[in-house]
């Protein structure tokens, strides 16, 4: 890595994720949390059950083999970097704040994003950086629901299988 | 692969290459022409000098490490399947009909195109297949130039270091 590189500031996806069964299923113990994992722009970062195939693994069999793939991108005439998701799971919808992508669809990420599917909910921040080299992703962890503390992202889907019943929070302990 | 994969015609791209010095410098040595060659739907396909990283490798050292990469994947509301193209390289612009990718710049790709970078021409035509798990990439080589039988795709960009200035030829026997 040259010099030039590490003065560079880096392009950081922030995820938070829940699963109202985490501390029963442990669904996110593959995971390292609260820590930047370096990647290649020219990487597509997997997310799925298949450890082989996937860069962050989701330990559930209800989860696809690969249940989404993210890359980096630079949108034309914009000095920011951005991401794009795409669904590769053929089972389950992946909703982007209130657009649902079908298996092999795919959307620009919003800068800061609700994402559901089944039961997860996933929050995706995006953090400016000028490196074309690297990026960074850097998982968090929620106790709480994500949908109640950011429902301006979010327009109830019905039959997303998400509960709406848990009782308000108003913490931002999970920011 | 299932049956029912087997009996799925698969999404094909067919892409034509022209490299003026082609005699001389063999630089498509490593590619297999007229063939199809399945791909995986959530493969990222990089073309580019590199043979650890790139499927399809271009023997030139003029040629970027990567210098590009295609993806599969489905538009919203259609039926038909399509191509997204991102520029990987950091030297050189990748002229997509007449829209330049710089260095991360991504666009779908038309269902005909002719993408030029240095004096590389290649033609990408779509033919349209239902399999979801699979598609083909089929090369073939074209001795003349790309561009004098494609003028009504391609306006002639500055500065892009294409020659136009080779004798025009009316065959069709790329096809």
């Amino acid at each position: 890595m040259s010099s030039e590189e590490t003065e560079e500031t880096l392009t950081c996806l922030r995820i938070t994720l829940h699963h109202p069964e985490q501390k029963e299923k442990q669904v996110f113990r593959d995971l390292s949390f609260c820590e930047n994992q370096r990647m290649r722009v020219d990487d597509v970062v997997k997310f799925g059950r298949d450890v082989n195939v996937c860069h962050f693994t989701l330990t559930d069999k209800r989860v696809s083999r690969i249940q989404f793939a993210l890359q980096f991108f630079k949108p034309f005439n914009r000095s920011e970097f951005g991401f794009e998701i795409k669904n590769l799971s053929k089972k389950t919808d992946l909703i982007v704040n209130n657009i649902e992508l079908s298996y092999l669809n795919k959307v620009d990420l919003p800068e800061r994003c609700i994402i559901c599917f089944g039961e997860y909910q996933i929050l995706m921040e995006k953090q400016g950086g000028q490196s074309k080299d690297y990026f960074e992703i850097c998982f968090e962890l929620a106790s709480t629901s994500l949908l109640l503390e950011n429902l301006s992202f979010h327009q109830p889907v019905p039959e997303s299988g998400i509960s709406y019943t848990e009782s308000p929070t108003e913490t931002d302990e999970n920011d």
